[in-house]
């Protein structure tokens, strides 16, 4: 699971067995990037549209997406350990905890980014925004609150 | 795990398992509010002040937060059914997708929320904008990226 090695400063902890509560993969993301080296760090909203895909039994959740301008879009890091309490990312002066970071090394690797929509066409959504990688499973899509519906 | 009867517009679909992923909860929230029918529809920036306990394990993990003056909170709903993809919202004209309502009824019940932190006093954090009840368990706790660190 683990993708990298510790570093100076940082904390792994023994992790318990994940099962509190279990997740279904609802779709999959298409992005340009095939690696996490390729992937931006941070999304823009003038970087490339993606392509969320959502599997069938949920394609009528889409009903009525298309009226809102933004969205938050929850997804699973697969790629990330998860077992760091203390991180110490390129170039800060100290370790951070891991709550204090958005990085995808978590107890739980949940990505969450608020995106732009471009259009609804089931089963797929178009948006601006994202920086996951190509293939990357979708846990949940909500309207974004603070944001008027177009 | 239903809490609620199928409203006239509504659709229940078979969910798969959901075994495709599974969660760890990092920690526990404590708000005023017993049940759902006296937790407000949504937090407020002058709401009360909430205490989110954080699990022995990953207390190291707030080591830097109080630098941060909103976070995003992740939980979770586990009063919910999870089998909707239309609901019918009290007051809608017509029912409407999963994915464009804020709903706690969700195929993966995870609510987010962005809070406003008021300190960090571990093992707890506190913060105002909740509206979950009290007990829910936390899944994921981070910096929200569109505000300046204070």
């Amino acid at each position: 699971m683990s993708t990298q090695d510790i570093r100076p400063g940082e904390l792994a902890v023994d992790l318990p067995p994940p099962a509190d509560a279990g997740l279904v993969f609802v779709g999959r993301i298409h992005t340009p990037w095939a690696t996490r080296a390729a992937a931006p760090k941070q999304g823009s909203a003038d970087g490339p549209v993606c392509r969320i895909e959502i599997f069938p039994p949920f394609v009528p959740a889409l009903t009525g997406l298309a009226a809102f301008a933004a969205l938050d879009v929850i997804y699973w890091l697969h790629l990330s350990r998860r077992d760091l309490v203390l991180q110490s990312p390129k170039g800060a002066a100290a370790p951070r905890g891991t709550f204090a970071l958005r990085s995808p090394v978590r107890p739980n690797p949940l990505g969450l980014s608020r995106v732009q929509l471009v259009a609804v066409e089931p089963p797929f959504v178009l948006v601006r925004g994202l920086d996951c990688v190509d293939g990357t499973m979708l846990i949940d899509l909500k309207p974004e609150r603070c944001h008027q519906s177009k």
